[in-house]
Formats: C-alpha cells, structure tokens, sequence
C-alpha cells in the first residue's frame, strides 16, 4: 500500500513531473489561471454576468475504447463527450481538467499522441487544459476529463423546461454511431467502404455542436446531448419535463449512410432510434421559435430538423411515442421494433 | 467495443440511473446548480468578488489504497487529497463532482458504504457532489474527484511568492503518514499499540486544513500542500520561488508517535523530512506575520511552527537544505541521511 504520490512518481519512467512539463503544460498556455500546470490549482472566473457549467465524464480501455484505437482519437473522444454536454446545455467551453490513469508499460509515444489530440480539438473548440493528475493503474488506460464552460446566469437549458405543444427538434442525423459500432463489430458487411467509414468515424469521434448550444439560448425550451439513444435520452427529457413526446419516425434524419445500413440491416430503424453514442443535440422549443431556428440552421450549416412534439403523458411513465407515416404507433420488444 | 453510456447500464446489476438516485443524488441535496444531479451539468457561480479554484485527483485501488480498505475511508482519502490542495492555496471547498470506475462484482454494500463516507465528510468540510459519472472498468476500483472551491479574485496563494527572508512554516506534525505506512508494511514491529494505530490513522485518513487555509489570505507568501514529502514540496516551492531555504531539523514538528518510531527506526528523521503524505500545510510568510500567525494558531488550535528561512538560492537547483541543532548541514543520500 504505497503513498499518494511518491510511488506513482517513483513508477513512471518518464517521471511524472516530466511528462506534465514535455506534454501537457504546453496545453495550459493561453490559460493564466492554469499557472502553466506549475500550481497545485487552476483559478478560473466566469465573465461578468457568467456562471460557470461543469461536467464529468470518464472513459475506460476494454469499455469505451479498444485499447488500440489511436491515442489521440481516445484523447479527443474523451473530451468531446464532456464539451457536447456543454453545448447541449447552452454553455460556451473554456476549460478542462484531466485524470489519466495509465498501466505500466505505456509507450511515451501514445503519451506524445495522447497530448496531440488533445492540442488539436483545443485549437478547435478553443478550449485549455487548467489542471491534471496522472497516476499509474494496473487496470487500463481510463480518462476521467471534467470540462467546464460559462454560461449568462440563470439561462442553463435544463431537461425539465419542456411545454406540451413544443416541437421536438435534433440536430444532424442520428443512427450512424451505432451503425458504425455494428461495423467495427464486423456486422453490414453488404455495406460499402465509404459508407462504412463515415458510420465508424461518426462512432469513433463525435462532433459536440459546440456553436450551436449557446445559440439555443431564448430557443430551445429543454435539451441534452444523445450519448444513450435517441428514444432513451428522450426519455430522460420527458421525465423530468413530467412530459410525453410523440416521434414521427419518418422525419428522423439519417446519413446516406445510415439509410444505406438501414437497408442492410435486419435491425432496421430501430437501430437509430436506439443507438447511442450521436452527441447530436435533442432539444424542444415552441412552435414560434421555428423560423430562428431555420435561420439558425443555415447560418451555422447545422441540420435541425423537427421529428415530434411534446405531448400531455397520460401516466406517470413519461413515455415517448414513435409514430410510422400512417400515424400508427411503433412499438419497441427487446427484439427489436415492431407495430402493433 | 461498447458504446459509452448503453453498455455501462447494462452491466451494471443495480443499474446506473438507480445508483445515483439512491446513493449519490441525496449527495447533491441543498446545492441547487447541482440539480439534483438530474440533469447533465451542473451550474456554479463565484460569490461576488470571489473566483472559483479547480483541482483535480485520483486515486487507484492497489496503488494508493488497498482494495480491501473500507470504502468509507477510500471515498474520504479521494476527496481530502482534493480539498487539501485547495485548503493550502487559501480556497474554501463549495463541491466537487466524481468519476467513479468500478470492477464487475463490487457489492451495493460497497458503494453505499463509500456514499456513506463521502456524506460526512460533506458535512465535516461543508462540501456537496455537483456531478459525476460511474462507469464499469476491468481494473480496479479508480476515483478522480474534481474539487471546486472559491478564494477572493487573484488572492491565491501561489507556490512562487516566496521572498528571501521569509520564515518556512509548517502545519501540525510532519512524518506520521509515512510511519503509518511502515507499520501497515509490517516494520516498526516495537512501537506501542497506540502509536502505531495514531501513525496508521493519519496515513489512511489525511485531515486537510480546510478551516486554516483560508485565514492565511494576507499572511502567508507561498504555500502548498505536502503530499511527496517535507523536502520534496518544499523544493517545489523553491524552484518556482527562484529561492532555496535552510530548514533547521530540531525544529520540525513531530508527533509523539512519531518520536517513538524514530527511536525504534533505523531511519530516522529522514523518513519525517522525505516521507509523504502528511497533507500539512507549508507555507512562508513574512517575519511580521508571526504573531498574526500565533494567535491564528490558537484560534484554531492547529499548530503553526517555524522551521526554517526562505534564502536566496547559490544555482539554478534551487535546493532547501537541511541542518542539525549545531548548523552542520546534513545530506540526503538514498541510503538516508548524513552528516556531510
């Protein structure tokens, strides 16, 4: 049972404070509240009229990750997946904190790459690294990253915001995530390359809406990112909204890939509307906000595209509703969906 | 290779969405912008005048604790290691958000009782958990906490405020966790019952100067925690003070038991000056604040002790020494220590 920190300095071979120095101060420049990850703290202040958003998420080798994915690709899957929660919730993303547990024998060169990716979407979503540990694991790689972002006081775009009569909105497509793990698991082999490629990369690395979040501030009446599904997370929104909702399945948008896999696939639609790992934004806003939004979309090159509405629940369920083009209900087994 | 959030749900036996509602959410009860953890970020905001402080810290099952410690006290290790810092840089800790990694087969019994760990220490540091994540891992059980606290803007307390002149000051006793940790090693076989279980105490449970650490706002140049050890910080702070300091050993703080353990330990006082984990605070102040200092001291009840000076530095190494009670300089080898 060794100390907190001497043992893990005394285990690395770079040397921990080296590692920090070479890979990872270079992420706290622009930041001075990070001290250049010489400090034993980051300060960080939310602007004035800000409050500041925080979020965490980890991701562990063998679970989320194969341990042979890219280093930088894991490092930036990592990170997005906390700064699409930002986005989802209107907040701007300025900052994040790093836990990197590593095993004995990491090479220095996936550290090199590690930091790489995490440089990249810095550069991208214009966002420092403030604050860090690393410690060694016997277990896999896992990264813990809590990120945290500004938003005007007050204006979070919580679940619970919902009105009945609300249409319901995603952004982008969904579905391609979870196709492309289908692919990565060697499934849709009728599939061809190029649309298998754009499925795995939409499962290996998200795009978080980053500009579109704070922009529905004043629009969107609830919201949250789709990590767990489509019909999951609207789950979530209408629980908490104390809320049902009614999907007509054929405004669902899909890549041309997704349809593609769709008509390979015994899974079907329902893949979609149940995959998890999208990071597209599902959100409700009244029906007068409709136009803004078009504009909005347009301005940003972001599909958003009405798929339903929210409705009155009849029970305490919350459940969502998924309609087929007649208006008739589709109904989800563990099978997979089927009509009544 | 699993999709984020949906596989971690499924393999979790008591399911995610269940375990934080029983155990994690009553966590977050009485800070607001935690939302009661139902949503997917959490909000906070400085008080007027005031700027946030960020830390973050993990710690590993088998490496910085064993896995059959009681999870109370592991929950309490993750967190206070966390607090410590923010306590040494002037902050007072406002919440903390979790990632938490858990091997298939922890017992819900493990997880309440790690709850029920952090839960007093929430009341004993007036802390509340904002946000986390739980996720399974086929290492073993991991926590990173990120702990969130706020200090009056640009007053942090840097590790690089040091002036030559300044007095070194420590808190409480120094050297009692690395005992602690020989004793739980199995050495120290002399030592009387109730030194060695005092001695395993403060190495299994730090108690961060939460309520002191604050106060030294206006007093103290440099500060940081001990967690590498006595020199090991101290030399932190030097180096980026641009100073070296002369430590006088009679002075440094030390606890009955660990006066016991030296007498029986071939070791020494070096295990005091070099072992780590002691989670005191070591700071430098003016020669003015001493008496500020003192009655601080005993307001508190903690005490603060001078041990040494702040010196200008003869190379860029920037190293503290060390010197006996007749001013002879002792030197550090890896075999312990000696007298030149």
């Amino acid at each position: 049972m060794p100390s907190k920190k001497s043992e893990r300095t005394q285990k690395e071979p770079l040397g921990e404070f080296a590692l920090i120095a070479r890979y990872f101060a270079p992420l706290a420049r622009g930041f001075p509240g990070a001290y250049g990850l010489e400090d034993d703290v980051a300060v960080i202040a939310p602007s004035p009229g800000m409050e500041l958003v925080a979020k965490t998420d980890a991701i562990v080798g063998g679970v989320h990750f194969l341990p042979s994915d890219p280093a930088g690709l894991v490092a930036k899957k990592a990170l997005r997946v906390n700064l699409s929660d930002l986005a989802a919730k209107g907040a701007v993303p300025r900052a994040y904190l790093l836990d990197l547990l590593l095993p004995e024998g990491v090479e220095e060169s996936w550290i090199a790459a590690f930091a790489g990716g995490l440089g990249e979407d810095q550069a991208l979503y214009g966002v420092h690294l403030i604050g860090g540990d690393t410690d060694r694991t016997p277990g896999p790689v896992a990264i813990a990253i809590t990120a945290l972002g500004e938003i005007p006081q007050g204006r979070t775009i919580r679940r619970g915001g919902a009105s009945a009569g609300d249409a319901l909105y995603v952004t982008g497509t969904v579905g391609d995530a979870a196709f492309g793990l289908r692919v990565l698991k060697g499934a849709l082999a009728a599939l061809d390359e190029s649309a298998a490629a754009f499925l795995t990369g939409r499962y290996r690395l998200p795009e978080p809406r980053v500009a579109l979040g704070p922009r529905l501030l004043g629009l969107a009446s609830a919201a949250l990112d789709i990590s767990d599904g489509l019909l999951a997370d609207l789950k979530h929104l209408c629980e908490v909204s104390r809320l049902s909702a009614v999907v007509e399945a054929p405004r669902v948008p899909l890549s041309p890939a997704a349809k593609a896999a769709i008509a390979v696939s015994e899974e079907g639609l329902a893949v979609a509307l149940a995959g998890g790992d999208d990071y597209e934004i599902l959100f409700t806003a009244p029906k007068s906000a409709a136009s803004a939004l078009a504009r909005l979309s347009r301005d940003l090159s972001v599909p958003i595209t009405v798929i339903g509405e929210m409705v009155r629940s009849v029970d305490e369920k919350h459940l969502p509703a998924v309609i087929d083009e007649s208006g008739r209900e589709i109904a989800f087994s563990s099978a997979g969906w089927t009509h009544f």
